[in-house]
């Protein structure tokens, strides 16, 4: 069975889910797969303060108003639907395999985003969100930890970049680092040293050191430390526990179909969103050189869905350079 | 007098403000420099429903939603201070001359957004306001011209979004559009038609046509129109001129100081916002390669602000390629 749609999105996260409001308020009929259900990672997020226009909102609220919006304009959405393959079809559509179902695009958005690298320890799924406790993400929560004590995990640009943030806020905050040398890159290394070894910093380390459980009742309450070294245990009483150990993009079933960088990123250029395959577009947090907020993810969702109506006027547009860029 | 700033943001439009929010919340020390008064653009807009997240709102609502998330964070906006000039400092920070005075900002976020672009023709100036009865903005001057007879000008979006809009006030709407065929997008052209086309309609077309000159006494009281194929010409007798011929961006002042393109729009990598200049940012509508819409230009603050903490902390980063970019 094959259906056409002007414009299939993979994913009903925020980018996916303002690609076809856009698409489908154009009166491009608009399909969105999603494997889930709609919201993606940000229904893990109770407390958003960095939206523009909304001063405050939930992430299961923000999809709410997502997908009222889209509703409204008519695009369909199937839940349940977790995309298997991709293929140019040699009409230059694309087809979309998703279970028994295959579906053909004239256009095709993935919007799949990216999850957080989770430690994998205990008490990190029972306090994961912001209000709890565990977070992810050091620019979208820190300000929630003023002045209070949080732990930090991780040793690259991220974990470094958002751990000196994260000082800005909370009293004090324990970084802790499995290796005794940090990946991140020297000028941030030499900042964060240079942070750490204020008198009287609010900035410590535990180097060779990986926390192995996260406590508390309610909320998190303390982090069991452990040296991978001599295996010596330490219970830090905190508010809070980040982990700045990455994020992994959900492309795995991409591999091979398009291009895509080691860590999994799909491949694009970035102003729009053009994958390596003429018609596919990549929007969010899954494409490279993503600023991975909430706000650039949707600017990327109406974006490939403004661009992709160029492509479905004149295919030649695919490969022109956009002009005046440098 | 001299004051240094992390972060100067030159435009309190929505994308000014989405990287002030951004900007302010990460502590750094942040300026909004405006012209006028926060807006901009979008204060002429009173139903927004594609901004993804908020279902409907007006533009003036959606800016009062704006400033109080950036006040709520300590951002200084100073209104009324038009920038003059902006220059790169030997030691790499830009100055920012607005008026009598002088700011340092150690980044600078150009969000200068864009401007109703002008006919050019004889009356046009004389009668530039809603009272003698020029306007660029359907939806801000409509009301005024309930049960008259009104001239629109342009064939696209807009153009065509506004005069639907007008005819709902006026006793009569002729729109002249200098091609044959519209620029707007199909569903818009349709919904035109269908209103042109019904029995005794209040809109009327004139294809192929252009507006030669604006005539009155004290205020507009008739359009001279002029068909661009036979040269011949009609006079209308009406009571306003609607002209919706698309937007400049408000760069002149940066001409001769930035790369800009022949239409005055800022030269910068369309993936990181980076302009010809290190540490100058361009962000939203008056940049190349822009969708031009809210949620585009609101994703740009704050792909530009989260961007601007790279420079921050290594000015090397200004020259790096986007890993992984098409």
């Amino acid at each position: 069975m094959s259906n056409i749609y002007d414009c299939i999105i993979i994913g009903a996260g925020p980018a996916g889910l303002a690609a076809a409001l856009y698409s489908a308020r154009d009166r491009y009929s608009t399909l969105v797969l999603e494997k889930f259900y709609p919201g993606g990672q940000i229904n893990t997020t109770d407390r958003i303060e960095n939206y523009p226009g909304i001063v405050k909102i939930s992430g299961p609220d923000l999809i709410a108003q997502q997908l009222k919006q889209v509703e409204q304009f008519g695009a369909t959405i199937k839940t349940g639907a977790e995309v298997k393959d991709i293929t140019a079809l040699p009409d230059g559509n694309i087809k979309i395999a998703a279970g028994k179902n295959e579906y053909i695009g004239r256009c095709v958005i993935l919007a799949v985003g990216s999850d957080y690298r989770r430690l994998g320890v205990p008490g990190e799924d029972e306090f994961r969100n912001a209000g709890a406790g565990v977070s992810y993400c050091g620019t979208c929560d820190a300000p929630f930890f003023r002045d209070k004590k949080v732990v930090a995990v991780g040793g690259g640009n991220t974990a470094v970049e958002d751990t000196l943030h994260l000082a800005k806020f909370a009293r004090e905050v324990i970084l802790v680092h499995r290796r005794n040398e940090f990946r991140a890159t020297k000028v941030l290394v030499e900042e964060l040293m240079t942070y750490v070894n204020k008198p009287d910093s609010n900035l410590n380390l535990r180097l060779d050191s990986v926390v192995a459980a996260i406590e508390g009742a309610g909320k998190v309450q303390r982090a069991i430390i452990q040296n991978v070294k001599t295996n010596e245990k330490e219970t830090i009483d905190c508010d809070g526990v980040f982990i700045f150990v990455g994020m992994v993009p959900n492309t795995a079933f991409l591999s091979g179909r398009i291009e895509l960088t080691e860590a999994g990123f799909i491949r694009c250029d970035t102003g729009w969103l053009r994958t390596a395959i003429p018609g596919v577009f990549a929007a969010g947090d899954c494409r490279v050189g993503a600023a991975m907020q909430l706000a650039t993810a949707i600017g990327d969702g109406v974006n490939a869905a403004i661009m992709m109506k160029q492509y479905l006027r004149d295919r030649n547009w695919w490969k022109q350079p956009i002009p005046g860029a440098i």
